[in-house]
């Protein structure tokens, strides 16, 4: 018979003394500069050894004890930070490594950079230095209970009321309740609500932000007009629970004139609508800088999924016990060892590193944007916010469905809360939804690349192909003469070949959209008729963004002993995981042949070897504490069956022997007919 | 402005007028007939009306609480069985409806049947009484903390002593603690448990299940020797936290010799280990049966999903408001009406249909078996065992992604738990993978398509092709001489053209695989080796299986106006989807060419339409009462809005206008520095 008593810790030491390149380059790498590396590292074992920040587990309490519990964090988070004296960047990597979700998570991730993006500099001079101090909490107010996505349908009005100055903030309908601002439900003290501007005049200017006070700052109390409260609870336990999601309703709320957020348009004293000459355009700039965010965040969660499957893969054993012994002990085969679990694991480590590559991309891109939007210069935005859209939609897609393979790749134990999957799930899922639904978001970059199409045949425009849809440029190429180069598996590891075989299938599909599209009087008819097709297409586009950023990478200089060379695994890895799992996409369009289409998977499967014995330096190298995995199961020192043994008795369950219910459920039960104690 | 005012009601009613069939004919289909179908409604109504069974708010809830609760519910839901006499068919579907996770899933779901399956006559007569009139409560406690997949690894011991006549029952190691049994942590006071036969001989047997007592019936202390716990929380609010999952250890604990199940093999009193006369492979019944019901488990999780997501479409409007009024008013458009929405939502809705007929014809298959195997003649075991352990696989990783799929395209309120869809998720994901991982059934599947196959050049052998397999005969002809014959789009609605496509691509994956396994010298090395791709040939048999399944199903006489007609569009469109996600394999197999492909495209987009007016009704027919679907976006009259909204008052957070925590974590924060109240 098989043991499993060799313990995990000492599985996984020799794990990484296999590893053949120096983790700690990769960390710097991953990290993205040596000194994000030393700050983000300083700040997770700053939480990590504060007793404070201890996890609980969160699973076990009830709704209003999970909330108090996370306040309480949030708390205290600010006392360091402000004991501390940290740096804005600090501050931000201990909220992160708190990872407690709560209303400052909203504060600074969408109330500050709201007032940042749409206030003018004198509102900016009133409103941050409070916002910044946390001497005011505040929310974003924007969905309403019955609109999402489609921001300018929202119901909410702000009518300006110039016999006093003010704005009138009115829910008109129940639908128009605001629904789902995070910290609203019962912290925040502000919000920025977006409403419908209407003037005097009776006209109707479309949709923007108003700062509006919601709560007292003496007793906390809702100011009058304001109906506001929590809208329930979500997905998991722990999760977005700890977070007050909430619902705000206005009955005929007044507020000053100047809480208008008016960098691009105000209304006049005398009740005029005008636009200011800051163009609509800047507001795509915050749209941008959200989704970035979004996008470094996919990598993030699906590393750590990534990180606790490849551990406890390493840990796990089962079947197989022949030619293997610890010790002279014969015990099982590691479940990492099985192709099935390393064409599913593998594949993930490595769309987190493209993910995380691709993150980076999207701040210098962001960086890009910003000083060019500054000097008036709008010609790259259109192309920026299509990618940055697709970009936060083909990612977050993966990285949701990632960490749920992960989970099923731990097996039964990955449904205990403790294995930390579940609710790394359950916090990421929403990520579909939120800042643009991702079915939404990859219609608008299909409509992007219809349009590009369009214009290509006119040769003046080929030369504004920048970024990422310069490939377009070659459309003739590709539909003509372009003919896959492969012969054999190894061709497959040439950057070019690969590079070149996602942008035919991306032009093609793109091109029979465009064709199919013609055949359609109505234009915007055939776009709603030929949209699943669409998107397909559009996903086929944001792959070769991902996979053409990951090459680029490569071609950068990169420190440390065979550093770079694990990446050009996972780089390949990559694209033909992609490959396979699309094969009809590029076998359809003539991209490349059945033949070479098995070729690709042939090299594919080739390198699970390349990765295996890399595989636990590679996931050592996100540099996450045991603090931040909040995983048994992904436990550096792999000692996962004592820890999950100890776990269990923490329940409250255990905390009596015999059960709390057993009188008045059981016992009747098994007392049906008088029995004795042993049968 | 388009206004969402038109109240959710009237969407829905006029959505049912558009039927083109008749539903209550198509309830009697899904049921599986009229019998079926008046049972399962009495019972669904009498738990709806039952105040008692009315659902908690169960995520607001301590673990503590939630599970008291679902005692008293299972307490309650036994009272009802015993004061109404129900039959056992009846009381099956009263637990069925009651829908909470409980000590009494396990007992009647694997208790019972172990005892059945595995216990001798004797056994049965003086165990079964006792475990059916509840006097006694059971467990099944197979897994281990170090196994799972593999049964044969378990390490807990039974050791006979002829001194005394018993076993003694040991847990050797920390790994072999029994562990994720249900009702086991808390409640049962017996389990099956399955341990390793030890003779005094030393002789180590294998794994066989034992009768043993772990709680005393007098005051439901564990008995001596015996350590039982809950094993803590797992994924979700709800869900299986109202089940005890366990944790068990035996010291040398002592049952008698006649606690074994002994229908295969017993000891005797000399401790001798004798086979008897009854093959071992009876107990394979046993699996089929479970795995059967598992796939049935499946179409209803799916079911209620699509249901969830199909009526909420229908109410739920966002952008688009041209040409579209209600009462005059405005309104925008159904999301149910967008085609990407339609693309996701009716391929789930045909799969829910396709697993219903699968796992009607499953009970059919099992019926046979069971008779076949009583009459000592296991010439279709094999086949039927991997035919479902297959289907069990596909459907279940179907309908666990299908339900998060209709989760996304509920947006953002599918990710509240008052919209039912956390909760099913949380559910239904570990059916993936308990009673046989996903992938570990495919790749049992696999292995027997790979022998099969390797007989096939032995003419005498393709006699025996029966069932499932009996395309398989056709190998010469699929191999050299099929092409498919599909000129038009309509060709793809012959029957007889998908289904020989599905044929060609499984029988021509499984070649490629059988070929690419002879490459090798040793065959285990192979089969490891390629072990992803044979799971991707499994896949496309079980899909084959599925599709050829729901034809079958077509060509039985069926009633109703329209159904039939209903039912082939949905079998078309199943079809056709599956074409469309895997034309990867259709293409490079050359089953199909990429015209072909292609026009299978359009053919599926057509199918939308007429599926379209019809979805209503499609779902209505699942016969789902609002407290079974358990979901505020699901509900039958389509109020969605107020329902939300009054709902959220609810959460405990509201009870309180200031919230718990602000005098110790927000006041301080606010009142940094001295504050005005109104800024």
């Amino acid at each position: 018979m098989a043991s499993s008593s060799a313990t995990g810790a000492d599985h996984l030491a020799h794990e990484r003394s296999k590893a053949k390149f120096d983790v700690e380059a990769m960390k710097i790498v991953w990290a993205g500069s040596p000194h994000e590396f030393r700050v983000s590292d300083r700040m997770a074992h700053l939480v990590a050894s504060d007793p404070s920040f201890r996890r609980e587990n969160r699973a076990v309490l009830s709704r209003k004890e999970l909330f108090t519990k996370a306040l309480k964090k949030a708390a205290h988070s600010w006392k360091r930070i402000t004991e501390l004296g940290l740096s804005d960047e600090e501050a931000s990597w201990l909220w992160f490594y708190v990872d407690e979700l709560t209303f400052a998570y909203i504060h600074w991730g969408m109330f500050v950079p709201a007032i940042k993006g749409s206030g003018t500099e004198e509102q900016q001079n009133k409103w941050l230095p409070l916002a910044t101090t946390m001497r005011i909490i505040g929310t974003y107010a924007q969905t309403e209970l019955g609109h999402g996505s489609n921001v300018q349908g929202i119901e909410t009005t702000a009518t300006f009321d110039p016999t006093t100055d003010e704005f009138i903030i009115h829910s008109p309908t129940l639908t128009s309740s605001k629904w789902w601002s995070g910290g609203l439900g019962k912290i925040a003290t502000h919000a920025v609500v977006y409403a419908r501007v209407i003037t005097p005049d009776g006209q109707d200017h479309g949709v923007n932000g108003f700062i509006v006070q919601i709560r007292s700052l003496d007793d906390h109390l809702p100011l009058p007009g304001v109906t506001v409260g929590d809208i329930g609870t979500k997905f998991g336990s722990g999760a977005f629970n700890s977070v007050d999601n909430g619902v705000l309703r206005f009955d005929h709320v007044r507020i000053p004139r100047n809480q208008m957020l008016m960098r691009v348009a105000h209304v006049t004293r005398e009740g005029k609508y005008v636009l200011s000459n800051v163009p609509r355009q800047l507001l795509y700039g915050t749209m941008v800088y959200v989704r970035k965010i979004i996008v470094v965040d996919s990598s993030i969660a699906l590393s750590r999924a990534v990180c606790i499957a490849a551990r406890y893969s390493s840990v796990r054993r089962q079947f197989g016990s022949q030619n293997r012994e610890i010790n002279g002990i014969a015990v099982e085969t590691p479940v990492i060892e099985y192709k099935t679990q390393q064409s599913r694991l593998f594949s993930l480590l490595a769309s987190a590193y493209a993910f995380r590559f691709i993150g980076e991309w999207l701040k210098s891109l962001y960086t890009d944007l910003t000083q060019k939007l500054e000097a008036n210069d709008f010609s790259t935005l259109a192309e920026a916010h299509a990618c940055t859209a697709g970009l936060k939609s083909l990612t977050t897609s993966s990285a949701v469905h990632g960490i749920e393979e992960c989970r099923k790749l731990c097996g039964g134990h990955g449904y205990l809360n403790s294995s930390g999957l579940p609710e790394l799930y359950a916090v990421f899922a929403p990520s579909c939804t939120y800042e643009g639904d991702n079915t939404v978001l990859l219609l608008q970059v299909a409509r992007f690349l219809m349009k590009t199409i369009s214009q290509l045949p006119h040769s003046d425009q080929t030369h504004k192909l920048s970024g990422t849809i310069a490939y377009m440029a070659l459309m003739d190429h590709y539909l003509i003469k372009y003919c896959c180069s492969v012969e054999k598996a190894e061709d497959w590891l040439k950057a070019d070949v690969i590079l070149k075989v996602f942008e035919a299938r991306a032009i093609r599909m793109c091109v029979t959209c465009a064709q199919n599209l013609a055949k359609f009087a109505d234009p915007s008819e055939g776009f709603s008729e030929l949209s699943p097709d669409l998107v397909e297409a559009a996903i086929a586009h944001c792959q070769l963004i991902v996979v053409s950023k990951f090459i680029e990478k490569l071609q950068q200089k990169i420190e440390g002993n065979g550093v770079k060379q694990q990446l050009e695994t996972l780089c390949h890895l990559y694209a033909l995981d992609l490959i396979h799992k699309y094969s009809g996409d590029f076998i359809s369009t003539g991209s490349l042949n059945p033949k070479q289409a098995s070729l690709a998977n042939d090299q594919l499967r080739a390198l699970y070897a390349e990765v295996r014995p890399n595989v636990i330096a590679l996931v050592d190298a996100f540099n996450y504490t045991d603090h931040f995995l909040g995983s048994i199961l992904g436990c550096y020192d792999g000692n996962v069956y004592p820890k999950l043994y100890d776990e269990a008795w923490k329940d409250p369950l255990n905390d009596s022997v015999v059960t709390d219910g057993y009188p008045e459920y059981i016992k009747p039960l098994l007392n049906q007919q008088l029995l004795n104690a042993r049968l």
